[in-house]
């Protein structure tokens, strides 16, 4: 299969291009029987949103999704769902000008050279940020069947910029999460990121930072070792995210400084549950869950386009030349990326459910 | 497809049990014509082999590979080729003792879940680190592959252990890194970390560290966006390795708290070729080759089995109790991660060259 | 991966219903650079369409395709290429009144039972042969594609409709086909096939046939023995087509009446190429192409919808009921089935030609 | 996927040669708990064997199967399942003498271009007929789970050799196939059918067939419209038995020549049960199992190995030679396929009703 299709049961080909027509997803596995409509999947579309803050671009994208296929009388048939956003007419001219300019930081060279020069470059093409818009609409109705059937939640927060991080996460920080601009459970430290960022779109610059998700009300078990372990295939899905150069689970690269006595969770009964005392293995071992909340983090460089002037190459000509990067863009896209995370970790935990016989064909009718 | 099979043109399907008859793994994908025989294999098998020094479980295990099919008159042959190790007799009868009662840190409890009871426990089964054997014969073939056609190499060494971090990396510190016990290019640093893991046996504890892997040679362009990103698939297959928690690329973790202006990588003409002046994508920007080298970093957690005595549950009884874990194990198990790690890497790499059409399905008579 | 998927290097996801909002395909996997637009689509589905004659249905379909992405200033990107078509007001209400009466030889009742009640069934939903025009957008992408860049063509005809066979079959009245109703090489066969579907109708009654494809231009070695064969992956395509009950291959059913010494085809040499005396291998050995064109034939049983009531049950209450299926439909699908037929045909090619390397993944600029 | 790996839930991957160590074949996604000792495989490789009688050719091979992984205590284990047969030395002489010259109606010469002559040609290496002995051992394992697990039974048996046709087909024919040299459930045409073959092997010659496989105990439902309908996915598979090349279901071929008032199967119910008065739709519409017996029938052309002295092509001097084919051969291979049709059609089957839900990963302890 080529590279635009991931799952194995609750598989999606994503489509489309940033100024294309339309940007959309196909999900092929989904049980039938889901009550599913257009404003399940929007809310979490919009939480993706640009232009919701002084944070994030002010490129204006309405983004409302359409469901073309395999929802009849408001329930999902067992048939491939596709969604899709029309894409509102773009200025594409600027991009014509550094066709042959790669923007550092970009996929734009080695795109060019893989593509022959074939490729869609307008805003990035495929490359685009706008493309994880895809991977919400899919995510969001993995959200909706996870909760639906097994009362499986995944939530994502924003837990360090600029190297400031969070310093508690509680459970009602993270469920107030999106009253701030950088959906950041501690407010305090929120308040420190979101200077942050407007101190560095005012140097021309721009910021990275990490992305945590929690995913509860997991069975024991989840999981296909070897090469489909839940480690595996959910850093394959995450890693589709663009700007994402890093991922941890449980106590990470951090634990790999520590002893194994100190790292070893403890099992113990608690209301008649085996659990762990701690969570170093962030809810899986040998690849499966453990039944504890998967805890994984996720590392975002700093947005590659920056105001600043930058060098670059024009690779016809191999002369140095003077780059500004066109279009407006995030100064940091780690605000608008926990929507993103949580819909992709959705993703890979509804296939895997899927696979593990946990949800059925076809869902009890209510 | 199960979680035993990965890659869509380099395919391999891994089979058998640490305390089983064998271990092993079938190629699919391998093109005819690649000179071929079991010392190729058997170079790598003899690097991760335990039992070399003080530093790894003085368990031995002869490893010696067997190649059972898809090669003739010492070439390959197009077919599949079925590599495998028999195993020696085990002493499994301590494992039968602690059945139910799982070891922290261990897959046996999702195991035990997920598969009834009915796994194969000893040993750890398939969750062993021995099944690491089966990684090093598909890799060690996607070696000759890479190095063969297109020049491509991968090369893993040990950069941190306990904390300690190597402090200077050479290139000719990488080539002589078999020349200490923990294959780590700084042998200053690689002097401490084994006075620290052989410390950590006398306390009867275990350390984990992390181990870096440079693929040089590799063309502009290779990746397949969006789910099949480089990054995606190399993550996917490293996270196969029992003990890896973490992975990132590039400046990873640490890029995330940098501004753009700094992370960026700056495009200029080196002998006529298209190179950037630092390397902080990892060589990999929007899941492609940039032509550089692809740089990553991977953390293993502390060893699990350590000699202390745990506390945990017994699984039937839902009752606390001791735990001896029995065998014998290594204290720290990244001396013997490289070669896992440049193996995996280059099954990866050797997957997307042949997904890429740079290899062709039938190489050159010589 | 899911039933709606097919394909490894050129992967086909259809998506839509018969009376849903549309009907589509996304191909992902086309290589870039090869001149497209919709008219390339739009002739095959042209010939597909019904209503073009008497012995179709009088059903009006527009059948307009639209490409929604993948094609950019005229070329192909190496992008996902979405195709669709909207679907026009249905008048679904008679659906509704047999909901749980299924019709005899439609998929109904297992359709009924597999999806719980769910499955879109107005004018058949998915099941409907309206989503043969899927079939024919991706399969029109491969035919233009292996023109384009290996010179392959397929072609399709009737030669067979309710036991009138044609009688000669060449190259001319191959060229002629779509110059009679029911696409037949052999004019006055044609005339003959013309008037049982017309008798047929007459009497409530529907007709079947077979249809015959010729792929010409054929690399030697194309296929991937054992499970992808060329027989294995065309057979499997081809019964994706509804009414396909049976496929033979060169001498077919035939040919198993036959002596080896009579079936086997041999070899000689003509304009220095190595080329067989007969064809009943169909062109295919080993699961391989020899060079020589494939050659095979598809059964189309007689259309399920009749104009007679017919007795069947209502599955809620078990009684025997009459009923008269609603609908206008076609007494015999074959005239419409052979560009269906050689579309599949092509996608399959177009598949392997890229397993086997003979396509590059950027085309030439010409 | 390669071309040696089928199956979605059930998959399996082929490996080894005719004269190379071994043929093997490993099975992932077999559910755990389910009984299998090597006796389970055996009795099926068994049936295959050549040299059983004076139909077959006078080779002997021993054919005992190994399970080298997956299977604990006597029950599977959830892991892969590696199966094989160690091959006895060949005489593998004559095969060199005719590396070069192709036999007609053998995959030589596309195999020859194909693998750039790095295939092993011995035996016809990887397409000789001894290949099916793998398919046989996923099959027979594949039996072994339905039969265990949903009561589902896959039986084949010969309908017809070199054109003379079983006139009768009852159960107890079927029950007692075996009672006869060519596997066929009317005695009477056996008798001719092995006169027939006795007096093609005096001829030099070889004959051909059909096999007819009926599965019972089907739920309704099973298959993935649109590619992976059961007639796909079964026609996919039996297409992998060389030989083989035509495949029918239901009334097949002859059905195409009814009208469809006919052919359509007219439901009713029959101890509270839906079934359908004929069968002619073979169990299957719209790709779905109806309940019904699936009923399908394979074309097998006559075998390619004849002893009569054949013309051909030496393909490096492109002169025509006078060949005589090496080795022994079945003069017709019908009598051999029963018990491999009935083993793939259990593999596809099983495949299903994994995907279908309808066997869980593990089975219920007994």
């Amino acid at each position: 299969m080529g590279g635009n299709i991931i799952g194995e049961r609750f598989s999606a080909l994503s489509f489309g291009e940033s100024h294309g027509r339309c940007v959309g997803i196909v999900v092929d596995g989904c049980p039938a029987g889901l009550p599913l409509s257009e404003s399940d999947i929007q809310g979490q579309l919009d939480k993706r949103k640009p232009g919701q803050s002084a944070v994030t671009t002010q490129r204006k994208e309405e983004d409302k999704v359409e469901i073309l296929s395999g929802v009849f009388n408001g329930l999902t048939t067992g048939a491939p769902i596709c969604m899709l956003i029309w894409n509102k007419d773009q200025d594409s001219r600027s991009y014509e000008a550094i066709k042959h300019i790669p923007r550092p930081g970009h996929a734009d060279y080695p795109a060019l050279v893989k593509y022959g020069g074939f490729a869609d470059y307008r805003g990035s093409g495929r490359f685009s940020g706008r493309l994880t818009a895809t991977l919400v609409m899919a995510g969001a109705l993995a959200q909706k069947l996870l909760a639906h059937t097994l009362g499986i939640n995944t939530t994502a927060y924003t837990v360090e910029i600029g190297g400031i991080k969070a310093q508690q996460i509680t459970e009602e920080g993270i469920a107030n999460r999106y009253g701030n601009d950088v959906r950041c459970p501690d407010a305090e430290a929120a308040e420190k990121m979101r200077d942050a960022i407007l101190q560095a779109r005012k140097d021309g610059d721009s910021l990275g930072g990490i992305v945590e998700c929690v995913a509860t009300g997991l069975p024991v078990g989840l999981g296909e070792p070897i090469f489909a372990s839940l480690e595996s295939d959910l850093s394959k899905a995450l890693f589709s995210i663009p700007a994402v150069k890093g991922i941890e689970f449980g106590s990470g690269f951090e634990g790999s400084k520590r002893r194994g006595s100190e790292n070893n969770d403890v099992y113990y009964i608690e209301d008649n549950k085996i659990v762990t005392k701690t969570n170093n293995s962030g809810g899986i071992l040998g690849g499966l869950s453990t039944g504890m909340p998967i805890k994984l983090r996720v590392a975002f460089k700093p947005a590659a386009s920056i105001a600043k002037t930058q060098e670059t190459l024009d690779i016809t000509t191999h002369e140095l030349t003077d780059l500004v990067v066109p279009g407006r863009h995030d100064p940091c896209v780690v605000p608008r990326a926990p929507p993103i995370v949580e819909c992709v970790v959705a993703m890979v935990l509804a296939d895997h459910a899927l696979r593990y016989g946990l949800i059925p064909p076809v869902l009890k009718r209510q």
